[in-house]
């Protein structure tokens, strides 16, 4: 077999490479270890910002999105017995996210991909690649996919980044000392809006997928277990941390998925060895808080569509020779600013009275200073793919 | 003796209380541990915010300063071969710093408190504090002077708040792993404006006193001594961490005074205890890269004599009452940036490279966003006395 882009992973990142390079007439075929049906069932990130909403719409793959999606112009952060909203009308004017499942973007272009010929081939959990620096090709249960280039989109644990040579990656790496345990409720969400809460207790984070479906998640220890939280202690530590200013109350309903996540900052460098190019979780992790993690694969991909492109039709690697560092500088943005909002809003050390002092003036101060506010709005909804505009 | 409000300490935070309570009509006497010349000659922080500048010039002691002080529109954060100005004059309009040496502020106070027969006891440092709870008094080389209330404004190794009882005060408390090397030298700066200088040697700044006398900066190890440090050492890490950008090159003068003092984050609370009030430094300490430290005294004295003058008028005790609260609110705002500038500009762990990243991309965001430069700016240059205008 052969095509021009062997993409690895059918998560959001190889999918929609696949996409945008057949809108752009190249050939690719996408390899999945996983079932169509697991991939579509994956519970992941949940915001999209807008420059990943647009990216969508233009190509073509926005129409549930934009009928079942619940744009939202602002957050609300909650600490010290009240509320206060971030509003993005104010502060970024034109700029909003949209609520719209992980999953349900990956079903879309699934859907989309196959009624276009599209070739994704799942359940191929052996896929490994070769030659990566000429002549790249990948195998998988006795077949060989030849390509011009291989794109790495397969996540974390996949098999791209460690093909890579030994040495030849930099890794830049923090764990936090807590962990995220989330839930799936069928209920409706308790307020119209996201609600972040810092507390002595914990972080909290009351979300929503759709109108019926309420997400939450609670910061815990690294070595939480599910069976330590039964659905009762759940919903008592969600009031404990949310119901903390008049008027709010939790609405709870059957639990029906539950989880534990690491959370982690990690990024290796560079995004490119020979023909492989990573995108995505491949490449950069990032703690959920700031739910940046399915917008960088979208920024990502789209980045490398448009080097590919310039490729086909030019032979020129200009844009190809400057993926990498062009995706870092958004990788990194997006790494301070995730860091940002975690250690804003997470309890740390109890010990460090200083520690907690300070949070609280970053808190009262992002809260009251209309410039800091900004900070975190603009970065929330996701600054422009092409820099330059806002430029003090 | 007796007087209304007994003060103990003649830097810029007791002899601006002195002034200002005279200017209300209350009567004070300042107990100075140091003689006239050490005060007047002992080298500290040089950057008044645009609050300060307003007090100084409404209580009538602003008259050398207007013709003296160096109104300065920005600031330079170099870094990564290149220098970017973070423009006042375009985030916060109409307000600005002002480069004037707190010895020169320490001058023209005891000479307008001495004009106007204001007591001020210099050498004598044997000053005790008494019975705070109620009938206060001070003694000192075998004189006591009862008041009504003491003012305890001896910075932090004074002995007004070792005078607290053990217990009645909550210490919060940041040392950070480095300290500075401050010179003085007979040369003009190198630049008009100052210079904040991050690379992987440390950090180092470009300040200046006068239009003939520059000041400068480096980061150095928590037990640098100034026998490690002659002056061509100086001048050469100078140039390493400041002519760092094409055309940029450092003036080199006669030294005249060096020091090396620790960084700390430092808040005794609560700012009273009985009838003795802290202010300035005497209550909280805050590492100089924000220069915030004299600012902060400012802010306090301003507050302290709004409420002693509001009790003697009325003898309603409600201000008094809130002072701490209410300047503890403005205090770990600036603890809160001055924290902040630090770690921002700093060189840490150089084995922590997910850090150093992160310091970079923090780096380039207040360079490169409008309203992640204007939280420095409107921090740097000194929020509102009073807030509220600028909520979001």
């Amino acid at each position: 077999m052969r095509t021009q882009v062997g993409i690895v992973g059918a998560g959001p990142a190889g999918l929609l490479l696949s996409h945008l390079l057949h809108l752009r007439g190249i050939d690719s075929v996408v390899l999945e270890a996983r079932s169509r049906e697991y991939v579509e069932q994956r519970v992941r990130a949940g915001v999209l910002e807008q420059g990943t909403v647009d990216l969508l719409n233009e190509a073509g793959v926005g129409e549930r999105m934009r009928k079942e999606g619940l744009p939202h112009h602002g957050i609300e952060l909650r600490y010290g017995g009240a509320g206060h909203r971030i509003p993005f009308e104010k502060l970024v004017p034109g700029r909003a996210i949209t609520v719209y499942g992980q999953q349900e973007v990956v079903k879309d272009l699934i859907a989309r991909r196959l009624a276009d010929g599209g070739k994704i081939l799942f359940d191929v959990p052996d896929v490994a690649l070769h030659s990566l620096e000429k002549n790249p090709y990948l195998t998988f249960q006795g077949e060989r996919l030849d390509c011009d280039v291989i794109a790495g989109c397969d996540g974390f644990h996949g098999v791209s980044r460690p093909s890579i040579p030994e040495g030849v990656l930099s890794i830049f790496q923090r764990d936090y000392p807590f962990a995220w345990l989330g839930i799936l409720a069928q209920v409706p969400p308790s307020a119209e809006e996201l609600i972040y809460a810092h507390s002595d207790r914990g972080f909290a984070l009351h979300s929503m997928r759709t109108p019926e479906i309420s997400r939450f998640y609670l910061q815990v220890p690294t070595d939480a277990s599910l069976d330590d939280w039964p659905d009762e202690r759940i919903w008592a530590e969600l009031r404990a941390r949310l119901e903390t200013v008049p008027g709010f109350a939790l609405t709870e309903g059957p639990i029906f998925a539950k989880d534990v996540s690491a959370m982690r900052s990690f990024v290796a460098e560079p995004m490119r060895h020979g023909n492989l190019y990573l995108a995505g979780d491949a490449a950069h992790i990032v703690p959920p808080t700031g739910a940046k993690g399915l917008n960088l694969a979208v920024a990502d991909v789209r980045l490398l569509t448009a080097a590919l492109a310039d490729f086909y039709e030019t032979g020129s690697t200009e844009l190809l020779d400057a993926y990498s560092d062009t995706c870092l500088k958004r990788v990194w943005r997006a790494q301070h600013f995730s860091w940002w909002m975690t250690t804003l809003l997470h309890t740390f050390d109890a010990d460090d009275a200083y520690g907690g002092r300070l949070q609280t003036s970053h808190l009262d101060y992002v809260t009251s200073s209309t410039a800091a506010a900004t900070t975190l709005a603009e970065n929330y909804v996701g600054l422009p793919f092409e820099p330059g505009a806002s430029h003090a």
